[in-house]
């Protein structure tokens, strides 16, 4: 994993289980580990003994001294093992195994400590129930592909911070036992002993204090940060994240576009892979009329087509109708999907109905005709001007949506990502970055009548569009940026506001009055008015990039010690009651 | 306070504050900064331009066209100034400014923020109420030494990871919404939405989770994490800290004591100053004896002796009568300490007193002749011996307890600290690093009649007195080690128990049946079933060693955002009532 140093060099052991080789010969040596494995070959006991840095094969023929001892230990026994380094005969020799030249002679065994057997097999994988892999964490970690992740988020961490440091950040803690604030998610709370009836919040995110740090004069703030949000707890959520959290002053969006590309060149280049920037920049609305989706994954190619034009005289009604209706027709192709039966065609437009759509019009081009059930409502132009825009060719199929586009983006967009997953296309870059831009300011909150932030109170709107929080609050695009990876969304940020005049106007917008404020963003507004600096960053989500990294299906496979979809840490049985006392020193009772 | 390279340039500055000198001269540059200070000096405006890397001189004379705006910006308002860099006439150089060769004639000047008068002058320091200061914290972290230690601290920090990483310590974060466990303080709980009347606890140490670590192979460990107390908040405690947590696999307590020397060997050059290992070492029984404290200030020389040789045969009460107790008289010079008045004495007797001790014995060595109000008790050879033993001179004091060793210690360590205090020695060395050693295992509980931990339920006993565990558990000296930096207890560690038999026996001494381990060590002691290495480390208070590098008063000076003593958040207002509905959803209802 790493190479060996002598500083591991403990008062146990002499080397560890990964670094010896023929150039060891001869050496007198002392290991520690775990028993990996065990055989007996003819008499002859061969332990694979394993520590974090590699395997190690140790012998012990029957006139050995120590051969009790190596028949008595079993399997995940921890050993130290004293003995003389000796090549393996030729035959033997492991070349898939970096210490598979030699193997050890042991001359003196301890055993350490025992093990019970396990409850279940390091070596497989795929069987094992998550439930018991969560107990049994620390097992799990033995795991060489789950040893290596955690290395690798370690090592990357570093390079992170190494990156951020040689640009002159600084990583400020900032506190764990905040105020609650409504930043969209549920807070986790703290009871106060001292102030009964009282809270602290964990924090969503450092927004605010990172924010203040600015307005410190801090200058570049930097910050591998827990997060916390009690939210229903999805397939892929856990109740505490890590951020790559960062905020600069004096910069402008393209300012923070550039240390994030730079850092993830670093973060890359560490794995072996290379990034450069800049990364493509797309507006929020195309980025919706193109795919469908603020978070494309763009090692595909495919892209939705706006064909509104080409039915603007259709006798079709679904078409018609949609278009008469302010909506638009779009469509996009599936390479080779004229192979689809009727059943997956029935189940796609399933998938768009989900999504709110009255349904999907499909075409197939087969043996050099289109075949659809509502091809008899278009005409040859119109055929031949989607087979032109689209590129259709011999065994393609066609996918149109007609709808206002609110309702056509995420439709179009679910079924781009359901074609991305059932035609499996030759992806066109391994590692697809994305700037999303310009997201809206503002959004009407459907309940309430009253605008609401579309990502984050304190984005600021466009210099050039501020104008309109006056006239024509709806229609400003705002200085919030996405940075999205192969379709995951990695991180949010933007430019905030500064002064305190755009601050609160945004603030009344959204239907806040002075003391709601004052309750609410206190600090942060009170801090504006003593020379807030322009500002800008972002946070990444951390788990989510080394999960992608790793190649895992869950992030829990990069956390040490997750917790269940509900919430539970297997492990320790946490959460757990407590008892009676320290709910009355917290002026607390359990209803039901 | 660093070397400013062209990476700190952005959008809105082509420089910063604190980099520009003679050989720019000639120059169009943009700075963005704070007012700092502005004077009018014979009709022509020089600025003070702040920003976190220094302070650049602006000038805007009577005709210039900024002269307006130069005028109308007041104290902290936030500038972007574009202009040319001139040297600054022969006289009016700032020698001590790092930018005082040059100033910047400004051409254009925008004001982009502008600034409420401040609650408080930013020069100014102890004659803030702290209270204020933590109120507007975003302002008194403009304070160039709140900054410098905050950026010092962020910079430690990297100094700490990068010296762990090149020994291959993993950084591995562990949770923070973990199971309550009994480690001593109280734990602040966290009540799960999900389970209703079940609660997370805020960790107070990664403890369990580092070793369950080591138990997974993770074979080094470190974390700067983030710790938790419910405490009685004392003058210099916080709610949260930050702890320099490591642990290793295969270790004695030696490797681990080689490390953490290297650590601050590297920390300490960071600062310019030269450290290095081995620490002196003492056993905790020889530490209280010498120095009555087991962590005491080794900057200075002053040593408790053992004079009860001497009294032996003592007509003296006090004395006859303690030793008769199975007690010693100890002693302590003060150096010139014959200076102390009536008064002075009657007070240190008042200290001793609140330790434990019935009264103080104190003489004076004053013109060749010894004086005190029990000089009568006392005979020449007992005097005489007194002087050679403790080399007395003229002009010293010397101090004595006569008492059970328990009662004694703790007296004379209190009252060398009060000596050091007042007489102000000159300190042998500037840092004095110690390791105190082989703490007892255990102590008696004087509740409940139980052995309990002195330390840590984890710490192994002394491999050769392990045994003792069936006979005298009170007699056993621990792994045990803590790590004191001038009088400051720095760190706490240990090498662990590793089996699952030992570590069980001192729980049943602890008086806690097998349903009780279960419940509240279950983890650790299950994950001791599976082959356990023999593991150690240490956990080092990050915010007490910054605050002593940084010479503060209060930890809260080196944290971002403290809380009071009382525990709260003046800036944000935390900890504040939470609504009904989340209550409800939390199933809980606050009490009287």
């Amino acid at each position: 994993m790493t190479t060996t140093k002598p500083s591991k060099q403990t008062a146990l052991r002499t080397h560890t289980c990964g670094e010896l080789n023929a150039s060891n010969n001869g050496q007198t040596v002392t290991l520690t580990g775990w028993v990996d494995s065990k055989r007996n070959h003819g008499g002859v006991l061969f332990i694979n003994l394993r520590d974090l840095y590699g395997v190690t094969q140790v012998v012990a023929g029957p006139d050995s001294p120590v051969f009790k001892t190596a028949e008595e230990a079993k399997s995940e026994y921890v050993l130290r093992v004293t003995g003389s380094v000796r090549p393996r005969p030729g035959a033997n020799a492991n070349k898939n195994m970096p210490t598979g030249e030699i193997e050890i002679e042991a001359a003196d065994i301890t055993v350490l400590n025992v093990s019970q057997p396990l409850p279940f097999d390091l070596g497989e994988h795929a069987g094992v129930l998550e439930e018991t892999r969560l107990k049994y964490r620390f097992l799990d970690l033995r795991r060489p592909l789950m040893a290596h992740n955690l290395v690798l988020r370690s090592r990357l961490s570093q390079v992170v911070r190494n990156y951020l440091y040689s640009l002159d950040f600084n990583e400020i803690e900032t506190p764990m036992l905040t105020r609650s604030t409504p930043e969209g998610a549920r807070d986790f709370v703290v009871p106060s002993r001292n102030a009964p009836g009282e809270f602290y919040a964990l924090p969503q995110s450092p927004q605010q204090f990172k924010q203040v740090l600015m307005m410190s004069g801090m200058d570049r703030y930097f910050q591998l940060a827990r997060n916390f949000r009690d939210e229903e707890l999805r397939s892929d959520r856990q109740p505490e994240h890590t951020q790559i959290d960062l905020e600069m002053s004096f910069v402008d969006e393209q300012d923070v576009a550039r240390v994030v590309e730079g850092l993830m060149g670093e973060i890359f280049a560490h794995i072996g892979e290379q990034i450069s920037g800049p990364f493509p920049e797309i507006e929020f609305t195309d980025v919706m009329l193109k795919y469908g989706s603020d978070k494309p994954d763009l090692r595909y190619a495919l892209e939705i087509k706006d064909c509104s034009s080409l039915f603007k005289d259709s006798q079709f009604k679904v078409f018609s109708g949609a278009l008469a209706d302010g909506g638009a027709v779009r469509a996009i192709k599936g390479e080779k999907a004229a192979a689809f039966s009727r059943g997956d065609m029935d189940k796609l437009t399933e998938l768009v109905k989900k999504h709110g759509a009255k349904g999907l019009v499909w075409l197939r081009f087969k043996d050099g005709k289109w075949e659809s059930p509502t091809l008899k409502f278009m005409t040859e132009p119109e055929l031949a001007g989607l087979k032109t825009l689209l590129d259709v060719n011999e065994g393609d199929a066609v996918f149109l949506a007609a709808d206002k586009p609110v309702i056509a983006a995420p439709c179009l967009g679910a079924l781009r990502n359901e074609l991305i997953a059932r035609l499996k296309p030759a992806p066109i870059k391994k590692w697809a970055f994305l700037w999303v831009r310009h997201f809206p300011l503002l959004e009407k909150d459907a309940e309430s009548g009253h605008w609401t932030f579309a990502h984050n109170p304190f984005t600021a709107p466009l210099p050039e569009e501020a104008h309109k929080l006056d006239t024509d609050p709806g229609n400003i695009r705002s200085c919030q940026y996405d940075l999205v990876l192969n379709g995951v969304e990695l991180g949010s940020g933007s430019v905030r506001n500064h002064t305190r005049a755009i601050q609160e106007k945004i603030f009344a917008l959204m239907g806040y009055d002075k003391e709601q404020v004052q309750r609410r963003f206190g600090m942060i507004v009170n801090a504006m008015d003593f020379g807030a600096p322009p500002h800008g960053g972002i946070g990444m989500g951390y788990d989510r990039l080394i999960g992608i990294i790793c190649g895992t299906e869950s992030i829990r496979d990069v956390i040490a010690f997750p917790k269940t979809t509900s919430g539970a840490c297997l492990m320790s049985d946490a959460p757990s009651a407590i008892d009676e006392g320290q709910l009355k020193e917290l002026h607390l009772k359990i209803t039901e």
